[in-house]
């Protein structure tokens, strides 16, 4: 199985799915998404992190590549049974992290032929590596030809919240802003522990509902929240918590709590 | 077979199809549609009513769930040799009788443990449901573990027109807005049974040219015709009948026939 | 194998999916992209020349049909191994001639039932007609019932640009604007040759540097640069190039280079 994670839009992600084909045309292909953040590598490291780790042991393609037609490297990484195939500019190195753990990650180089394209890396080096990665096995990667351990490489951690040492104060930031308009913080969700619906905390200064779910606040009313990942969110019930707390992808969030 | 339907947007999708592969690697997925009107129960079961029943035996998962987080119960519904699993809100209940008739819908309840997240059902709850029935298949749902016969679930039905008994007015209204712009009416398209293209109606007072398809009229030019969903609509070919009709999804559409 | 195209959005497409797995449940479906520019076939054909010889031996679906409804043929078109079925405009030659070059293409025409639908031949149509071309194979297209070679159709051929006997002046046009913003021209990249980096070029009688790739400039800067296409694009670096060049589809664009 193979997945595929891109901001390519549409279509030419159809012409990495058809090398990928024309390599094996057995393999199964999944979409992860092809409408990641343009060329923003922290959103596409923060959603593979959340997202591949539902997998079943897979090859990920992932490419979010502003460096296109540089000589950054193409990599592939063995994170346990999964490999990763992506850009030398960090964006793999999240979800490989959580699909494996710290130790379990090992990275290799790829020394690709000068490719067809300076545009198209996606089809002309990382599906056509996908599709090798895939054929041997994450456990096989470094019998590839022109793959070998790289000496060096980029990595990408997301940021961490300071959370005060006596657990009143998080300051973090906006790590994404979802579809719905969920702004999601890099706020630990246990920093809300023990705090019910009703309680509120202070978002940036103004003081907000806590809610364990969206329906904890009547339609339109924003609400702090543990999301899906694991994070503090910013949200409204059936509504966009991004316009109405004035945040995006980046900006400072900083959340107190009463003691 | 499983089919994947969400108000989600994108990537949550991917999060429901990593589970469902976990579940059982070798299933296949099949996309209806991510982007169907955020919880928006109506179209979510106009358009599932629409497209399922093209589909063979499948499991179908439904999930627009603005109740996401409240204790509403999540449901498996057999219709003949299909299966549909989804939020009790009355979203898959049409489609349900669309595949298997009225008499051949059961409905089941799920009593899940508390999930991993109150705010992403799809991931914690649902498809892990759709897994197992899609296991177990449509015909032994009742066999799950914690599933059982609901003793009441929440019913959906889309709106019907009102037809006078001389068969020339019809009140409405418009049931949803595709993507072309076209306004589909709940108006049987049999209201408009033996006019001819150039033969006039009445739509909300004014006179419209009924057409057999798009191409009836000049480009740029109202029409009404029958969709392949055996409704009226509200087009202009090659443009937007939602705006140049002043329609939306809700709105009251009376059309007059001449005698 | 079937790829699907059109530029019905979203869930239209899915009820094709759902006849094409009714009349064989085993058969890969690979979505090639359904936001095609809407009823534009002269992008569907340039895209699907591009992206289509990408795929092993497959049967093409592309249905962008602002005919329907009218009298318009259904095609069945052999290119080599590949079969195409779509509409009587012309949309499926570019592709067919890049797939098996000009002397290979057979074009069959399919005198089809009276459908279900006047608006939706992709469901009551194409997608049947595309699901018994996958059954018999490219090979043995006429071996269909109601299929037979094709009289006349209609053909579509993307413009040439015109490169001036000095090599210094190729007058094109731009053929789309892909979701970068990249203004993709009908200038053959070889227009290029021999040019570095650094190196500038005249479009439309503004002078802009030539580019190996994004990154050459700076950015937010202004390239003109040959695309995975080989033809010559007006890009931005990280931005989108229609804006800057003031270009869209159809739009005239004159390159010219110095001796």
């Amino acid at each position: 199985m193979i997945t595929l994670s891109s901001d390519f839009g549409s279509p030419y992600p159809a012409a990495m799915r058809g090398v990928l084909l024309s390599h094996d045309p057995q393999v199964r292909l999944v979409d992860v998404a092809h409408d990641l953040p343009r060329q923003d590598v922290r959103a596409a490291a923060f959603w593979t992190r959340f997202v591949l780790p539902e997998f079943p042991p897979s090859t990920h393609l992932l490419v979010v590549d502003p460096g296109v037609g540089t000589d950054r490297a193409a990599l592939a990484v063995r994170a346990g049974d999964h490999a990763l195939v992506a850009p030398d500019n960090g964006v793999a190195l999240p979800a490989a992290r959580a699909l494996a753990g710290e130790q379990a990650v090992e990275v290799f180089a790829y020394a690709y032929d000068e490719p067809a394209s300076n545009t198209f890396h996606g089809r002309d080096v990382f599906a056509p590596l996908a599709a090798a990665v895939h054929e041997v096995g994450a456990d096989r990667i470094e019998e590839l030809d022109r793959v070998s351990p790289a000496e060096e490489y980029v990595d990408h951690r997301l940021p961490e919240a300071d959370v005060a040492d006596d657990g009143l104060t998080a300051r973090g930031e906006v790590l994404v802003v979802d579809d719905f308009g969920n702004a999601i913080t890099n706020v630990p969700g246990a920093f809300l522990a023990g705090l019910d619906d009703g309680d509120r905390v202070r978002v940036n200064g103004e003081e907000v509902p806590v809610g364990e779910s969206f329906a904890s606040v009547a339609e339109g009313e924003r609400l702090v929240t543990v999301g899906s990942h694991a994070f503090v969110e910013c949200d409204v019930n059936r509504g966009r918590g991004d316009e109405a707390f004035g945040l995006s992808a980046g900006d400072e969030v900083v959340v107190e709590r009463e003691e």
